[in-house]
């Protein structure tokens, strides 16, 4: 068993305004999904983008909206998206503090 | 895309004391691995028991400990804990609000 916090993880500028932590990834012995929480600033995004693979969201704090072809629905707090593969998608943060969430991902992708 | 809040998922008394959410699950379409959120009252534990898949969690909010062989590790708000497959474990509220995390486990479990 392996006990830390979301700070403890290494952040990652994975573009400008939008930091990555991977708090629980394959280092720990994790064999099929990893666990990663997002932090975006006001005004930024994720990149609207598509894979093959899906995201499992939960939303800590914070407010935005997740983007797909059809438009944008508001996500806050305690929001829970579930983005299927292969659909384009981002996550805006619109609102005045960080927007926060986990997002975890099938490992080898 | 599916948008949501955690609380419109159905709550299924596990065992007095503890309330499971799947928020994320196969009806969703997820194709590898289900969200959940689960409510421990104080005083209340999920069972120590062990099995073959993994645990992926993240506290939400209250406190509690994660219990293993090991002995007993605090847990809070913002808390990471990796259970690998096989290992004994429980997460036990001793405090006295609700203890609430995000678990996610491999589908087909």
């Amino acid at each position: 068993m392996k006990v830390s916090k979301y700070l403890d993880s290494k952040p990652v500028q994975e573009l400008p305004g939008v930091v990555k932590r991977e708090v629980i990834n394959a280092d720990d012995g994790a064999p099929n999904y990893c666990m990663r929480v997002f932090d975006v600033d006001p005004g930024s995004s994720t990149p609207f983008h598509a894979h093959a693979w899906e995201h499992e969201v939960f939303v800590l704090s914070g407010k935005g909206v997740a983007v797909s072809d059809g438009g944008e629905i508001k996500i806050d707090r305690d929001s829970v998206v579930f983005v299927p593969g292969e659909e384009t998608h981002c996550f805006k943060n619109n609102g005045d503090e960080i927007l926060r969430f986990i997002c975890v991902i099938p490992l080898g992708t």
